[in-house]
């Protein structure tokens, strides 16, 4: 109850800091016999991983991970997955300035308040590092949605005030290869490269700046999500929250449906020959009513904050209560979230993942 | 796991459904010696139930219930509270033409389609009904809460596309004298009485219209939320996403904040007086940094979908599939925000509560 | 966390006190369209409700119960169950002795420890009255069973020093007519006989007396039990002793097989031709290995203590620590395992639908 | 709910096969500030680890562990604790015997029917060498124990038929210094000694043997335990149960109590000057009353059965289900309990660590 795992039937748990010897999280409940592609595992850690371009931290992580356990000649055997992710370019001096001082809007002093000591350097638990972790335990969720044909993608919509053109989601190209052309991620070409220059101005300018990022799931089968509280856009909602600098969730219509008039909002069953012999012919729902998934493609944005280590001086207090200035030391990034598109995705994975298997319990 | 059980170490299950004899949530952690004010759990309750106004649904419930356990000589007892709130005014003939027709952006069909089978009566276990066993559980919470001195106050900031002027939020009356003063539960009476007008208008057009609550916890300690994932407005984020027609919820600056540089979003530390010897001077952090409270005042805000049985015919399908039409019946809210407010602060006094013993475990 | 609930999947919280209004239990995670027999349950009660035979304690209680939610045309909705148990017969007046007293080997001291606070009237939630709940549960999940064809048995197979002979456990009727057919539930009619002279005895005398309960779980397919903690024994362990008066738990070769050596001890495995395949010569591992069912039967034995309230003085301490003296009142049993089968064979079929529906989720 | 994770409050989850390159273990919810003293740590390894003497299996591995998170300057900071202990001696091909085949009593039939798939080496996940992460995390338990006054101390108390003569509990040399001048681990040196050879005799005739270990804990204060689930007994049980090869656990006056009069079993309440204000004349309620800690002596006994990897030609089926024969292969423990006292006191230790911290959560 410590805060650290996360899921039910596909749970993780995670461990470690920034500066220490390692991180990593064990996976308790991935079902047997699935085969465990470490590339596919590894770029998914690319992706989250620092220093990929000028517009992210240039500490160079070269998170590479082991497996320790629960996979025996390529498949999962329904035991424990142990991945570890040594830590590499740790520079603990960097952080000196903030072993007595506390750095604006971090958990520098939420961590003290709480526990009357903290690993100062890197932010300790706190840091973003810890993410990496996830990405690990999301892409074998990704592998098990996969085989099930589920698929999970995200992408930039928003950076600062700049916003993607609000494209028909089921028309977006989910084969990544357009979001990965450009160095924001976002699936819009144009978009990209307006979001990428103003990225690089506010890196110059010592300053940094928040994001949003939409992200969709095909595929899910209807009936995932457990009424009344492990509703699955709650369980969505706690997981994207629970990622560093999140600050807003909204699923389907989100807060401009709040606006709307129920004539217009309701979406309209309409027969589909498809599988599911149903759909619906808008989708504000996002893809679940009830809590419980119905088919249609599941829709939801996320909003993160600015980064809150900017290289400019700042005033504050140290640990006696005393003024003090701070500026930002370290290697961090200008805008969060074209590393967090794959953090998104894969607590995403984790949630439908662990959904999928408590389904199945009720399937007698 | 099955999903109706909420919090850790003051932890709630509800069952019940919308035309059952009774619905009703037991505690499990509440502790011991708390007195129990019965009064006060039933103005709680008053605050949610139907047939309050003009503005709400004309289903009359009385909401009285009775305590089953847990409780001796007006004082908890350490042991599981049980709460019963028996069903009264029901007219479950009011839903034949649900029964086998799927109502739009309802959870008639989701329901179906995972349990292969469902109470249709009033929405059986997904209609909003089950919120007045965890307002019932809230005011529990809220008693506990109260001695510890910390304050939960919300209030209707946005009906469709009104939206309540941004008052200081340390400002704010949370004495609920002038919010109780008019239907719609605003803390602003001009606003109100606009809001109020317009969800009339609505009502007689057999229209429904959505809203926003904004919430704030006051008073709260230093040190409740447990990283990485049981953050504290990651557990607020899944409560409020749990309750029925809510599509989003940001904390703090939420979906604004990302739009805003770090130069600028950055809550500077100074030197108070006061208990914790520290605050900020903005509080774009909402209260929580690093997923941890930080002693300032606790701000969120929770997006609500327009109701979704309105009183016009629309096309929906039948259990086979088949086309066929569907008109509201039942009685029903024109905008569910007014009743909502004691959800909401129901769930937030739960969080906080679990979160407050949670992190009294710490202290070795 | 507060130790009201039990099962993961088939999760039940029970509340309520021995002297309250009503006791009861809301099961969680009961697969839906799950047919719910109301006689049959009640017949489980029956077996368990005092007042049924000369060696019972004469509290007369129906234990008539009702559904209050989950169940809808007689067949489950995959919402929570709830059963209620009005209490009927309490003399609260009995228990003004054991008010600011506390009785020898009861939990009046213990619950005044941990909770400064106890509801003293029947010993309140630590009353075995609270059995009563589960005994319901577990007739649900005895009809989950029963569709699957797993068999639940126990019978008693001790009282004092008497001890059934070792029937051979593939040969034991259960039926459930010879063991129905005397007073004191065990499945040898002629130690039946000498059971019930000897409780007689000891009840004439003032006086109880412990015994032990043997349970069998047939048809119970391989792969039930999650290694490395909750393997199928720990679970069945950990239901057993939470059961009032249990001092005690074995499964197989329990206690007897660590004196065996290996080469005595090992079941071999032979072909079968039935539906597993393979079955063992021999059954010392009483069904499980490794934690996980082998298809074999299950087989384990509970040891009861004898009942604390006597009827005859004995001294004791009040709660400012003063001598003085203390005389059961009350109505009591003598021997508390004709009645315990009921609940020891709920909570093992409780155990096997958990570990049955969390088997479920790996066969993907 | 895998099955890897035990306890609420300090929660562990293991993980690691027999062969493969780690196993190892996270604590979540270590409160702050501990002292953590890894070469107590080492020492309680190094009384569970192989090879230490002529009667323990010739496994040689030096169970050297690492801290990889969780603690900063030698102290816990209330993030996870990470111990890894890598493998060193394994000699895989020593089992390639039992790829195909199934070995008696063993868990390679049911892994192999829950999960399809297994990793035979060693026995893979169902290897005891599991166990050495609990030994890890029940020493960081211990520490916190510790510096609460409560100490837990186990012995062997029987090998095969041998039985240790019933010392009073309370006049146990708990200093270690006597158990652990013996190999057997026993606290009585004669019957150590007649053990000893015992053992020796078995294992020259290539058999094994069963045994009993008791265990002790002293000092734990009243209140720990939570029921009616929650009973401090019940989770001690099934913390017991779920150590391989355990087929037994009876704590206080166990099987034996159950064959007792209550005029005989009740422990008398009676003053006491200490702490607690009270102590009982007799102790046959094993510390624990209604589930809960009273403040004496806790007392329980677990029964193992002899293990099942014996050095003589067996009978058994291979995975088609034909007859074949199968011998002993690897290095193996003639009789397991002297290597096992170190387990059962970490078990005991994490159970009340974890009590320890749930019952401080209600100190309002």
């Amino acid at each position: 109850m410590a805060g650290n795992s996360f899921g039910q039937l596909f749970r993780i748990t995670t461990f470690g800091e920034s500066h220490g010897e390692a991180i990593g999280v064990i996976i308790d409940g991935c079902p047997p016999r699935l085969a465990v592609d470490e590339a596919f595992i590894q770029g998914e850690l690319d992706k989250r991983k620092p220093g990929q371009s000028r517009i992210t931290t240039q500490r160079q992580e070269s998170d590479e991970f082991r497996i320790l356990s629960g996979v025996f000649e390529g498949r999962s055997t329904g035991t424990p997955i142990m991945l570890l992710i040594p830590n590499a370019d740790q520079r603990s001096k960097d952080y000196d300035h903030n072993k007595d001082s506390f750095r604006p809007s971090h958990a520098d002093y939420t961590y003290q308040a709480k526990y009357g000591i903290r690993d100062h350097r890197g932010g300790g638990r706190s840091s973003a590092r810890e993410t990496a972790a996830r990405v690990a335990a999301g892409a074998v969720a990704k592998l098990l949605l996969k085989q099930q044909g589920i698929e999970v993608f995200a992408h930039v919509s928003g950076v600062g005030s700049l916003e993607a053109p609000e494209t028909d989601v089921t028309n977006i190209d989910t084969a990544t290869a357009i979001r990965e052309q450009n160095l924001v991620r976002c699936a819009d070409p144009e978009m990209a490269a307006t979001m990428t220059t103003y990225i690089d101005e506010v890196r110059k300018a010592g300053d940094t700046v928040g994001g949003r990022i939409s992200c969709l799931v095909r595929n899910c089968p209807p009936g995932l999500g457990d009424p009344v509280f492990d509703k699955l856009h709650a369980d969505l909602g706690k997981a994207m929250l629970s990622i560093n600098a999140v600050h807003g969730f909204e699923y389907g219509s989100g807060f401009k449906g709040s606006e709307m008039n129920g004539s217009d909002h309701n979406d309209l069953f309409v027969p589909s020959p498809g599988e599911n012999g149903v759909k619906t012919q808008t989708n504000y729902s996002g893809g679940i009513q009830g809590g419980i998934s119905n088919g249609m493609d599941i829709t939801f944005k996320v909003a993160f904050k600015p980064v809150a280590t900017i290289m400019q001086s700042q005033p504050t207090i140290d640990k006696s209560g005393n003024d003090t200035e701070i500026k930002g030391k370290g290697r961090h990034d200008p805008c969060v979230v074209p590393r967090a598109v794959a953090i998104v995705e894969a607590m995403a994975a984790l949630v439908i993942a662990d959904h999928f298997l408590r389904n199945k319990t009720l399937s007698l």
